[in-house]
């Protein structure tokens, strides 16, 4: 009664069988940040402990897990010692370089996503390529050197338009929105590669996440809003108010169709920008992601255990919501570095028993994701504003007043 | 607007301040099982990181926790070491000596539960003469340490009766029904020190679950049914089903009561017998307990995060249901010692998308309890039916027949 299904969508490759306790098998992550500190968090309900390659011992992640090696992301030989002792290797940020991911590969070791996979999460200009040759809408872009490329560039999308560096940027960083070719002199400037796209007049902007696993299976969370501040998200709303159900499931089904054609395992999110036109997509990232962090209450599955499925090809868990609303408000680090913390958090139980509050370990500073809030309840309004003053309270120590919206 | 209220219901005791990442308090929890594996998991959302004095670093959360020590928990030098790098220590089980835990007082360490309260759970005696002084209901009781104590019991309460050792004793382990003076005199032989008790002719166990902090803020959960087989827990139906709603506040009321009247700092369970004649209290738990595991995914706030709060005297989290019915079952060790957990997992999740698992990485021995899974819905036949399946097939890797009731 246990026979393997009859038809497979993709070959399986077998992987090397690394077991830790219970004899289930060890996954490792490379990265110590807060994805990393919540996989793991998820990782223990099924038995495991995450492997955590993290930058310093103070790393997010690395204040929590068990099985910590300190390395470094962009050394081979950190790389390969820290995936000797793990079944499936996976990633809480795309900056591994591709060519040691590649010769993680040609070692034998299972990363998930693969390498192949993951460059387009880690190259502007290859993901838009990718996508445009798929069909799938993007902004109007092409890849720029020169301050004479961009000039040409702008005769078709005009001024103002982006400027991304190709690899390397996030929460903001790597972006730029430049007027004039003066402007964009001085980006070109710097020296980064970069990719030129028109400034998309955009409604708004949503995000399709999804799961993927070796096997082909899908799993899609409702699509959400997020909303986004000096470059950061700052709030996300499940699902996206107002979000007309056929946008809805035509921006799943381009999720789910892209993580298949990318071979993505793991969580895919895709960033979208809502247009009078339809939807383009923004961005990808192959790893659990800020969009996401509402499913932790929100979700029947979160996508920190939904991606850990994904990388030891177990099949999905139920991703049905919770409740009607769920918003997850990014806790920023306020202006006092040293802010007392355990206070806030007294007087802010107090003040509000049902927000749900997640804090990285993360020392303070200006701007820095430094933890997230999650409200959930029937009504949108009183939902979002709980979430805001949460996380507006834990920022600053001001009880806010949030204006209803 | 922060000003503390007017009243407190008790002094606050300034505690000792060792600060952890994020200048959040250090909490150390004393034991390395499960129930401090999984408080480990909700401490990673409130930004702390447990330290846990493990008896070896295989113990179930010695596996997951970055700050582990390993020392004895009967050793005051081991304990002393520990507590010095805690702000607050609490415990997994009950099993500190009493004497220790009042020489940590005396050293100035801030224990939660502390020994006043935690030696109603250590002692069976003290704590069936201090119910009864409160006027609580108990079953008929006596410390007896010869077979001639238990025989002139008898005359009162009839054979069999059941005899429990007073201290030490837990999922069935220590308790005895006797049906004779020779069957107690074997009892009596091994020389542990007694409590005899009638045999309630009880209609089924419930469990009554709450937390209280230094304040005085008391917080409850629905009162459930516990389901046992061999004295050991193996389901949990939250609510108790068909229980009339006096008798819920009834429990609910008592277990609050009880926190406070002993003082009782962190999770209380309060193990009943519901009889004809009402409600007799069988056990108290001063710590996270396995009648309230199906928290986690059940209610708003978990029991492990409501131990945490109560220990950092914060303000407790809502206690609201997630769904009409929830259903724990205990994933028992089966026969096979070294089972293919991996492939189970994998066929299990398969089977049933929305069940929620807990492993916790323990050495499968038979009857050991290596884990949980919950199942929610709002239909207890089914809900029932899907947490019985699920961890009958962990145990024994068959899809289990069950009969609907």
């Amino acid at each position: 009664m246990d026979a393997p299904p009859a038809v497979a969508t993709r070959e399986v490759v077998p992987r090397p069988v690394v077991r830790g306790a219970m004899g289930l098998p060890v996954v490792g992550m490379v990265g110590g940040g807060q994805l990393s500190r919540m996989t793991h968090q998820a990782s223990i309900a099924l038995g495991l402990s995450l492997r955590v390659l993290a930058d310093a011992t103070h790393d997010s992640a690395a204040l929590v897990a068990q099985g910590v090696s300190v390395g470094e992301h962009t050394s081979l030989e950190d790389l390969r010692a820290f995936a000797r002792g793990c079944e499936v290797v996976t990633f809480d940020h795309e900056h591994v370089p591709e060519g040691l991911l590649e010769a993680l590969e040609a070692d034998g070791v299972t990363i998930h996503p693969g390498s192949a996979a993951l460059r387009h999460a880690q190259d502007k200009g290859v993901m838009r390529e990718r996508l445009a040759a798929l069909g799938i809408p993007v902004p109007a872009f092409t890849p720029v050197a020169t301050v004479r490329d961009i000039e040409g560039f702008a005769q078709h999308v005009g001024w103002p338009l982006v400027l991304k560096a190709a690899t390397g940027g996030y929460d903001g960083r790597g972006v730029w929105v430049v007027g004039s070719a003066a402007e964009a002199a001085e980006v070109v400037a710097a020296g980064v590669r970069l990719v030129a796209e028109e400034l998309v007049p955009l409604q708004r902007e949503l995000a399709a996440v999804v799961a993927r696993s070796p096997y082909g299976q899908g799993a899609a969370w409702p699509v959400v809003e997020t909303v986004q501040s000096d470059g950061i998200c700052v709030e996300v709303v499940s699902p996206a108010p107002g979000l007309p159900e056929d946008l809805a499931l035509q921006a799943q089904a381009l999720a789910l169709r892209l993580a298949d054609e990318l071979a993505v395992v793991g969580v895919l999110a895709v960033e979208l920008f809502q247009t009078e036109a339809g939807l383009l997509v923004n961005e990808l990232a192959m790893r659990p992601h800020n969009s996401a962090h509402w499913t932790i209450e929100g979700s029947r599955t979160s996508q920190f255990e939904q991606h850990l499925r994904a990388v030891l090809d177990y099949p999905f868990g139920d991703t049905t919501a919770t409740a009607p609303w769920v918003v997850m408000a990014n806790v920023l680090g306020g202006e006092d570095p040293d802010p007392d913390l355990d206070r806030r958090l007294h007087l802010l139980f107090g003040r509000d028993p049902a927000l749900k509050v997640h804090l990285y370990g993360k020392q303070v500073r200006p701007g820095r994701k430094i933890g997230h809030v999650t409200a959930l309840g029937p009504d949108l309004r009183d939902v979002r504003a709980r979430a805001r003053r949460g996380a507006g309270y834990l920022r600053d120590g001001h009880w806010p007043e949030v204006e209803q919206q």
